[in-house]
């Protein structure tokens, strides 16, 4: 806890609200009705790097829009510390103005959240937080990996990160990860630079090299794209086809990942499907079929 | 699989699209603004029975609304068969309609959106898949629970089903659940008929009793409320507060669910809290904090 964020006396003045809100996973059509709302009345907005131009147009033209954001793995453009981020919400809202604070996916799961909230209570600011579609959820729908199906004996969910700042792999428990590698769908968040050494790992623990695993750049992006592959094959994939070059990556393990290549065999050879093969080679790259709203005779 | 849903040759028709869309978890303004396009735009709506008139009321009046919802556990009220949501749904796309299949909170969680589509793609219909704010989501922003903290060690997040078919308890891994109880959120849907013995489970399995278990019952909705309890007391003040009467129910436990009472503690006595004791007597029940970009000055 930094020393500015001791709780002081209180001055006199009227607090402009503040709001925690979800950006979701890109796509501008994937913030929710509220989060426009906030970002329509924002006095100011204090935004993640990755937030796309366009849901930043969302703001009145005299409105200021901060960019805090840190980009991963680049010391140079380290962004703001946390707590700038925290002071420069409180100076604004002491300053009556709307305050947006701008993240990406959902303000709860994977951000801090929920320490901004902490640091404007002990402020006596009482903060608002609007949820966003999380990238597991958007790369989800627009791939169209279920993260439960009851056919393939999935029913529970589970969202880590791949990454750790302590330990040279995550802090995750192996065992269970491997024992639950068949039953669960596990989304794993800030792990491409990891994925060789979890995969390896997971198979170590017990987990079927055979088991599907899926690779989601760019989620709900016009740039989006997937590598479909197993826990064996999908390091070398993601290698070979140059994925992270072009946004962000979050990757699905367990049976629900294969649902996508099966789905399209349901639908047959030749009806509206892409006919590169799926696991092979340097042209692994998927699209996912974004059809919006549109009759597969117009395929 | 029934039998209509083997494949069949596919007639000369011009096939309407079809989307399955999520509603969110209950406020209108939780939908995505993707979602609220595609309401505006179809011609028929199968909806489940939980979605709202409000959202209902954004489908244009000359579309078809049809509510295909089952209520759980009324065997009178059983809703329509999966079977035949398919049938509809392929029925008014092969007459050339916009069908959206309007699914509560997010369509590939815990809902049969994966069926839907392998229906769909079997007889030669690509659908969009648009997400929703599932519940677990929903419930956290609203209640400020957050699902991931790093000064509480909770770095994993888990979605569960408290009920099962087969079993009599839910099919879940009470080892892991009770191991990892202190160190992720486990957010439960439809646990709230099992809830007691899915905590003296938890216990029995090594779970300390006083770990964080919070209950949001009707989660983002006009009459959402909160009980705030631990694994050995939830149970108790679920039932003497007639908790699910008035609408679902959805549970966390982990550290996180002490969260929105350490948040008061920080916000200070008198400020912009409710004076009610916690988790003592008969009226335990919280309002959320669901302050709207309002100054605390307001409160």
């Amino acid at each position: 806890m930094s020393a500015s964020s001791t709780a002081a006396p209180l001055p006199p003045v009227s607090y402009g609200p503040v709001a925690l809100v979800g950006a979701g996973p890109g796509d501008p059509e994937l913030l929710t009705v509220k989060a426009s709302r906030r970002l329509e009345a924002a006095d100011v907005v204090l935004h993640d790097k990755l937030v796309s131009e366009e849901i930043l147009g969302l703001v009145p033209p005299k409105a200021k829009l901060i960019n805090v954001g840190k980009r991963c793995g680049d010391p140079k453009d380290r962004g703001l510390q946390q707590d700038e981020i925290h002071e420069l919400m409180l100076s604004h809202s002491r300053q009556g103005q709307r305050v947006v604070r701008l993240k990406c996916g959902d303000p709860f799961i994977f951000g801090r959240g929920a320490e901004e909230l902490e640091f404007l209570a002990r402020h006596g600011v009482v903060a608002e937080v609007v949820p966003g579609i999380t990238s597991a959820l958007g790369a989800s729908s627009s791939c169209q990996i279920p993260l439960t199906h009851r056919d393939y004996g999935v029913t529970q969910v589970r969202f880590v990160v791949g990454q750790s700042k302590k330990y040279d792999l995550p802090d995750l428990n192996w065992d269970e990860l491997a024992r639950d590698a068949t039953s669960e769908t596990v989304v794993m968040y800030m792990a491409l630079k990891k994925l060789d050494r979890i995969c390896a790992r997971l198979i170590e623990h017990g987990t079927p090299a055979d088991t599907p695993m899926a690779l989601v750049e760019s989620a709900t992006n016009s740039d989006e794209r997937m590598l479909v592959g197993t826990v064996g094959t999908l390091p070398r994939l993601a290698t070979s086809n140059g994925a992270g070059e072009i946004g962000p990556v979050i990757f699905f393990l367990g049976p629900t990942a294969a649902f996508p290549a099966n789905l399209e065999t349901l639908a047959g050879a030749g009806k509206c499907t892409d006919k590169e093969p799926l696991l092979e080679g340097e042209r692994a790259w998927k699209r996912p079929r974004t059809v919006a709203m549109v009759a597969p005779s117009d395929c």
